[in-house]
């Protein structure tokens, strides 16, 4: 499948605040944006969402340890007729003016960075050395950036030279009504089903820091509504979704164990 | 030869609990699968009972420390007519519908964990940065891994961030009678020699973290059975399989040969 | 967009000095010139200008760790014919007469610092060692790079071999009267606010090194007033741009609110 | 010499137990074998002796730090008409039936070590991602590892998954007269030569772990009476042989040669 | 331009002592030289001028920390009749007869310095094992190698089986009377800026241990003088070449400038 | 010049003891040795003598951290009609029949000692891996390794099972009266300064441990006496040759410069 980029369907997005006319400012502007907020809090579905409602297409990349600039520009490809320039991500973000999505993009190698430093300026420019061309970005195009407080170390941390040069938006788990209609929505689950599993979600999070290092994400939550909408007992459906993956802790999961009791006596 | 994938024949597995049931629901909603335990406790041959029982093709790739997001989704070689794209096996996998089992996924670096996040949430799609493509996992699609909780370190481990976009089933040996009936299926051996050497299991798991890192695996059960049944004394067998491979540290030899000696005498 | 190199527009700097005359006579001479300051201070504005301002074309490269020489200096790629050499940005610089601007020069590897030495001394040459070429630079040719003191650290530093060849010029950011005359310059906002946002930024200034290991740039003030234009409300713009960007810390985000709430009650 | 792999000559090999009978009960079963032991011991000679014995092709790697997978799986090597795969040792192994013996396989990068997991289990396979291609073992094909249990360290060790996949014999020094008889075998050196340097070596290997890391090998006994057959003195060729080239720690070297002139006044 | 190598004008040089005859010794048996001394004290300078005088071609490599024994033999490249070996800087000095100067040759890889070895004892050849070839020196030949030993540390040093393959000698700052001439003859400035100059350096040079890692070279005082002709007053002369591109501690800025207020009051 | 490897002209060497005779006699059994010593005392040059006196070829291979197997054993280059073998010199020499001498061996890197194994027991065999090639090494063929046992650390050392492959010669500086006569042979310089450097020699080498990491080499002798045969005063040649090179720490320069006015007062 060639990737047209742009958005066909709604994407499922229940607001949490302000954060959709925000955006639209900053978009307005085309001001760089962070981002910020703890894993499965909804972070990537929000750019997906505006994406959609602007009528922008959107190019995501999931950034790793071993991305190297190369991989974001571009690269020479050896092929019959010598070598070829293929643009990488960013450089076709730029290009064609889509919402470009660099996500975890902490977890990347410093060049990258560095690269989008002349996009995030007054130049709006991205210098492809390699070619000695210097492209020009579109109108429409925006960077984005995801980032997890929770997981920034001394090692591994944006430059502040990075940062200053984004706005920035805080995420955080839906509060409880929304989420339990989260979990309607997206499984069919019965209204009191819902609700328990946000209570105990409420006391797993509770643990995070005494523990635990990140609190239950509404995805484990999802996870456990489908596995008690196909068949398996609510008990069960919570250990294998909200407990096993997170924690080997016999401690932490003795403490999860009874928060799911308490709930699901 | 040419892999087809779907596993022909039945392969050889003692349920320990609910876990087919379960299995089934979680792949029903295509859940990603997480499957915990001690080395040779038998979760490579749940999964490929469960390929085979759900008819559907399997994919094993075996992580190390080398692995790259390349190995698992694909690269460029270089033919007589240039570069010709090669699909790896994830993406392969993610093509057919078959069920990807990476196997001790902990030990790939990160950019292979970070490459699976996409295949893993609501999109369900494989982005080929390098060929700027993006697969649509086929619907029978679903991805496993296995992790060792007795191996992590805090050097080596999954990132929230991955790990709750799994459900988990936790795994251990299997208990006595099961593990002596999985002997005598698996070797031919008769029912005093499968029942004694299951009770030296016993102690010698009883040894973990008191000088053993793990257990004595069911498989080393199975080896001393087989050098049983070609002719090899019970103790010489167990010391060739159950003690010589696993410690060098004299004082936890005695404490294994004390065992086999009271089993054996 | 193949690059001219020649800036046709006059970029925007409000000098803060005598740096003009200064940096003239410096170029006079072609003395080789280093730029101090802190993050978003002006200092590439600043060297983009005086390229203007000489009428030179001015190649800017933006350094990273895994910028090695072969970045700067070229390398050969293959193509149809064999391999050829295609000059980096510093080679063409030198033959065109260009002045190059490494920004951020110390995230280089050494060998990209070693690779000026020639060029920055009596000698102004560019040995191309993998041609066996020795590049003479063009009398125009100048080398600029930039430092930012309060990266610095034992383990990255320049050489006093490498800095010894070098004027040093040192930034800071503007003083008040002048920032906010940048600020209702380049985003048409009126004065009370344009004065409002540099009395917040002067207070998270002073929270450098207590909590903050940068001040707030006279970019993010540029961007909270751009916001404001935008219609959104002073204090969240001042948030989104100056508060969340810069910091995780609880402590220093109240600090930072107080000094938000003290100006915009 | 385009290598047979078949071994056509009886390797001189002096049982020391009933190694020979419990090998051929191992490779009856096709059980993946671990021979341990300290330098020089004779494993390698023994698992020679046992592939001529069984007159199965062998095939030997000897492992290092810088072996990866590729260089036991295989390749791709470009040549005129583009690449061309070209079978490791392993996989040749693998194909045509033969023991496969990975020397000091603990030096070996860890992913050549679980690229051995699928051959030593019930899947007898070895999986070639790069061909997506599964080798099916042969049915003759045995894997055979050595491991230096002195060298170990919490560095490198074998994975507790990668040990639980053998079995294992133990290997030492031989005795004092199977030692001499060796000695005259080898080099044809008359009784009380041999004697005296096997006296010498018991001298030595006592000195481990107070100043020699390991004992005198088999090997360097051998060096000596060589010497001596070619008319050095006595004691100059133990001096060359066995305490020149395993230390030069003053103190270990004065035990040593008192050790010498003890037996050699 | 393609490099003669062959130094056209008289390089400036002033010398400090018998230096110009002891060079000349050295050369005349070919001795390989070392030159030892601080930053900017004219090392490279002193070569190129004996190269000048002996009318020796002169062959300069900027070492560095990247930089592999390749990068002096030389290499394959590849073009249209497949590959082609390139001739290094090493190996065309050998070749050619040229002096060979390594700068700063302690910041090379290992590999590197091994290289050299059978070009300095009696041997003078220069082994290229990837051409089988071993190249005999020209006659002419002769290597001199920079060495900074303000620099070395316990992890960077020349090994002694490379130190004692070298005659040595030792350079430091020019005494003030021949420095100010120096500056006159360089930049023109007239003798009571040039002895001012000098004087200011004195004191820094002072600071040498006490904040500053290395004294102010001449070049420093050369840019100051040259910047004072163009115009720029003395005091920010002396500030923007020999305070801001050597520290930024506000302690030693302090002292430096009352330095410069005691000498241009 | 394509190497012949066949040493035309005798070298100069002056055997310090029996060496000669045991060389033959380890020669004739082929038995591989390790000649041992500090820098510069003649091992090099006592290997090509015994080359040039058993009239084999040499080939001599300096090497090195970066060295790998490839270097020593070959690889595959690429030309028009794609990839061709090229042997490495280890490969060579096992072909023609060479003494191979790896200068250095413990700088390698580890694959390279593995390398060495089949080669150094009674295989006398070079597996090539990646041709699927196993050469059987020449009648004539010896490995020679050298290793200074001033250098070693625990971080860098051959290891045991290395070690116990060969039979070792100690080397020591030559005595008083042959360095005198070495000088003499090879400078031409006469008896009252030939043993005026031997003395100053003696004192030098007593500060080894106490400051000096290593003693003077002959070699260093041999420099001073030739600056002082090209007219450089005895003094001066003694600090450019013996002082200068090896230490830069000003009191152990002084207990030098004091050794040399007690001998040239």
């Amino acid at each position: 499948m060639a990737p047209s980029f742009v958005i066909q369907k709604e994407p499922l997005y229940h607001p949490q605040g302000q954060e959709l006319a925000l955006y639209k400012a900053a978009y307005a502007a085309r001001l760089p944006v962070m981002v910020k907020g703890p894993t499965g809090c909804g972070k990537s579905r929000f750019i997906e969402h505006m994406a959609w409602s602007l009528g922008k297409p959107l190019i995501t990349v999931a950034c790793n340890e071993d991305m190297t600039a190369s991989d974001l520009v571009g690269r020479y490809l050896l092929d019959s007729k010598g070598t070829q320039w293929v643009d990488g991500p960013l450089t076709q973000a730029a290009r064609i003016g889509a919402i470009c999505y660099l996500d975890e993009v902490v977890e990347a190698r410093q060049d990258t960075t560095v690269v989008i430093h002349a996009l995030t300026d007054h130049r709006r420019t991205l210098p492809i050395d390699k070619k000695n061309e210097i492209v020009q970005a579109h109108p429409d195009f925006q960077l984005v950036i995801s980032y997890n407080p929770g997981y920034q170390s001394l090692m591994k941390d944006l430059k502040q030279s990075t940062k200053q040069r984004f706005v920035a938006f805080d995420f955080d788990y839906p509060n409880a009504s929304l989420e339990a209609q989260i979990l309607k929505h997206e499984t069919g689950i019965d209204d009191s089903y819902a609700s328990q599993l946000v209570q105990i979600a409420a006391m797993a999070r509770n643990l995070k820091g005494h523990g635990l290092t990140e609190g239950v994400s509404t995805r484990l939550l999802v996870y456990a509504a489908t596995l008690i909408q196909n068949g398996v007992s609510a008990k069960e459906a919570c250990k294998m979704a909200m407990v096993r993956p997170i924690t080997d802790d016999q401690d932490v999961r003795e403490s999860l164990h009874h928060a799911i009791d308490s709930v699901f006596p």
